[in-house]
């Protein structure tokens, strides 16, 4: 495979529940996250659903963290992926692990790219282009 | 595993770099997607990069729906994450193989839920709930 990106999917369970269920903190969480992996924020999205349980995604320039929770159950799914060497989506799991209270994390990292190839790792972003870190369309 | 959901993780490769650099036929194509799926459409975030590539999210009631391009590469990383037995994420990955000229679909579906357990499939949503299909907080 060419490799792009990591792509870490994560069990996060024997959660507090509270703290599953609550919108504010689950965003400000996602997005310290995203900065605790140097990652560029460039868009979020989230949403509370009724009676209980809510889906949050941060969009980053190195692509996403998304989490999706059951307060019901102590649970949420959550998924780090990240492209270029300049970030790391271990620190973000890491942290979101200690914000939910999580006492069972289970995690599988997997490698997204084009499939075929030497195994070598393509640069996620043009060489030379005006696009370094931070600076985005 | 008590499964809640299924994750479909997806590398498009060979597609066409136009379409794939299209903000607004990605939008398009992505939200038909999870109509495919018999899903329910919540929110969605799209973002352009400079000079070429864009990431888009669709968080529907039974997870999300994400993609992120590259179209110098003629390639696509996209996910498939859905809850419940009534959206099936494989319409929605065939429908974008199709939207995105993509000659080359490389697919691995992955179980998400809670470690340990009986392989049980727990209900993605309350029982009796007034949050039926459709009927949002």
């Amino acid at each position: 495979m060419r490799k792009l990106g990591r792509h870490i999917l994560a069990e996060f369970s024997g959660c507090d529940r509270e703290v599953l269920n609550d919108l504010q903190a689950i965003e400000c969480h996602l997005k310290e996250a995203a900065r605790k992996a140097r990652a560029t924020i460039v868009d979020s999205v989230f949403h509370q659903y009724n009676p209980h349980g809510l889906s949050g995604v941060v969009v980053i320039a190195e692509s996403h963290i998304s989490i999706h929770t059951w307060p019901e159950y102590g649970y949420a799914a959550a998924d780090f992926f990240t492209c270029g060497d300049q970030v790391d989506p271990w620190e973000a799991c890491r942290y979101l692990k200690e914000k939910l209270g999580c006492r069972d994390l289970r995690t599988r990292e997997i490698a997204r790219g084009i499939p075929g190839g030497n195994d070598e790792i393509l640069p996620h972003k043009p060489v030379e282009s005006p696009m370094a870190r931070g600076e985005l369309a």
